[in-house]
């Protein structure tokens, strides 16, 4: 279960959500504004990238901890702002009906108001950023932003092309979720004041959890229930990003003839059951699931740099929850 | 003209404009991402809010003048980024269709590409702005960003409404347009080491400059002529954002009656020029045309609190290009 992972940092999470209420509190966020964005953060999230930033802090004296405590909660409070943002412009871009078992807000209030409220959410990350002072800090942050932006324009560029390679995918994934999970954890590191090579450490650790957390979140998107996932299944093929299960598919001979006759002729919500299935039962599923061991395997070697502890046992427990949602 | 307006500043913009054009070549902006970004950089702008960051270090003491003026180019570069990221999102809520006189991003490359542009954009900006290391600095655009957010989200809540108070309109564009506007004028005094007052009359010289900005800008949307602006006209009406000509056509007995019938029915391209031209011969326009004179003398006024110089004329004529645009 996520939440006995995340018990040692519950206090710090409970104090990250109550930081992004305060971040509308601001002077200037008047209604109409302010239910837009309240609606956001009506529901909670798993927090993943928060608690990335909050574990390396764990088990620190007591006498540094009050203040390495407070900033790795603003910290986090600023990186769940940034992926509230970059969720808020994917539901415009993807069109997508549902997040998190609810509406999305461009659903609701239409697509600018959503993108407006990821600019907002994105200027409030900074600001928090800022507070923070720590340059090393935001220098780290504002690189993982523009990575992530890039991986998504790749992505989107890349997009209806069937002839990607496995290399290209995973540099794909690495920029547009790996890099923002390599910065979180590094922050941890960067605040609990650990030495440079554990900071690198936990960076390529948070690097290789990225990479196992959106294979498996592309499998999901295969061969997940809708209803679990309080989001609708079969986005990245309506979008025409291709994800690894997709791809080793598409090499398959039979499976890969059938799939491409249908893709090409133009998928729509009427064939995409079809389209799932074909994937779900060929060599991408299994192929996609050892790729996201794998990736999990690397997470875990990393942690050998830590010393033996509360950090690294939550870290690792943290690996082992990212795959075993596709089991 | 600009041109003799910026003229001492024309290398510092020059550098700005390299600066933006290398704010792309990054590790990890690679084909197909690059050509995307640098189309958006192609037309080069007003460049405005770097010359209002650029200006208040004019005439420094030749010692210091090195330094500063490196900071100052690098603020005004990610204030260009945060504008040019802004009006990336702008064309795609306005579904605008030229900018700058060609064809818009979001026209060529779809609105996906656009999101995407404009917060790489906006995470490009803040990681200079992070480099320049002056926490005062950051904060101060990091406010005015949310607080620019905070005044679009209010002007798409209050589209199609027609009982708008001046009130209410002046205090939206402050936040939409004057507030950034602000921070840049106060910025250029923080990196000139001018004292506190000096930076809050440069601040609120930046503000009234702003309004008076907008008001113009505003008008231009319902007299201005398309060809000469490099963009189309009458995108506000077609949004539903009724600016302060509109809003006092409205509140004209005759010409408000039949104003209202034709927006209550609904607006398109075939009625868009009856309207514009109803607008334009209403008091909408002299009234409008009042207010940015008396907010370019309001800006005025501020500057009296600067020394006689370079600065101070520079900026003083400035205050009269934004407002000219009308005549």
């Amino acid at each position: 279960m996520l939440s006995d992972i995340f018990a040692p940092v519950t206090p710090q999470l409970e104090m990250v959500h109550r930081a992004l209420a305060a971040s509308l509190r601001l002077e200037g966020i008047t209604d109409p504004t302010r239910p837009v964005l309240t609606y956001v953060l009506g529901s909670r999230g798993k927090q993943l990238r928060a608690a990335l930033v909050l574990i390396p802090t764990l088990g620190e004296k007591a006498a540094d901890s009050g203040d390495r405590s407070r900033r790795a909660i603003q910290a986090g409070t600023a990186v769940e702002l940034i992926h509230l943002a970059t969720l808020l412009h994917d539901d415009v871009l993807d069109e997508a009906g549902e997040r998190r078992g609810r509406p999305t807000l461009s659903v609701l209030w239409g697509n600018k108001n959503s993108i407006l409220a990821g600019d907002y959410f994105f200027a409030r990350a900074f600001g928090i950023l800022a507070e923070i002072n720590c340059p090393a800090l935001l220098n780290l942050f504002t690189s993982a932003i523009a990575t992530t932006c890039a991986g998504e324009i790749e992505e989107h560029q890349d997009s209806y092309n069937m002839e990607i390679s496995e290399e290209n995918y995973l540099q794909r994934i690495g920029k547009k979720t790996a890099s923002l999970f390599a910065a979180c954890a590094r922050a941890g590191g960067l605040l609990a004041g650990k030495g440079r090579e554990e900071q690198a450490a936990l960076e390529r650790f948070g690097y290789n959890l990225g990479i196992a957390f959106q294979l498996t979140d592309d499998l999901l998107d295969i061969i997940g229930d809708p209803n679990q996932l309080g989001k609708p299944v079969g986005q990245d093929l309506l979008q025409g990003v291709y994800t690894l299960p997709v791809l080793v598919a598409l090499a398959e001979p039979a499976t890969g003839k059938r799939l491409r006759r249908i893709l090409a002729r133009g998928l729509d919500r009427n064939n995409l059951e079809e389209i799932r299935s074909l994937v779900a039962n060929s060599q991408g599923r299994e192929a996609t699931r050892q790729m996201a061991l794998e990736y999990k395997t690397r997470a875990l070697r990393e942690l050998q740099a830590l010393p033996p502890g509360p950090v690294r046992d939550n870290l690792a427990r943290m690996a082992q929850f990212v795959v075993e949602r596709i089991f």
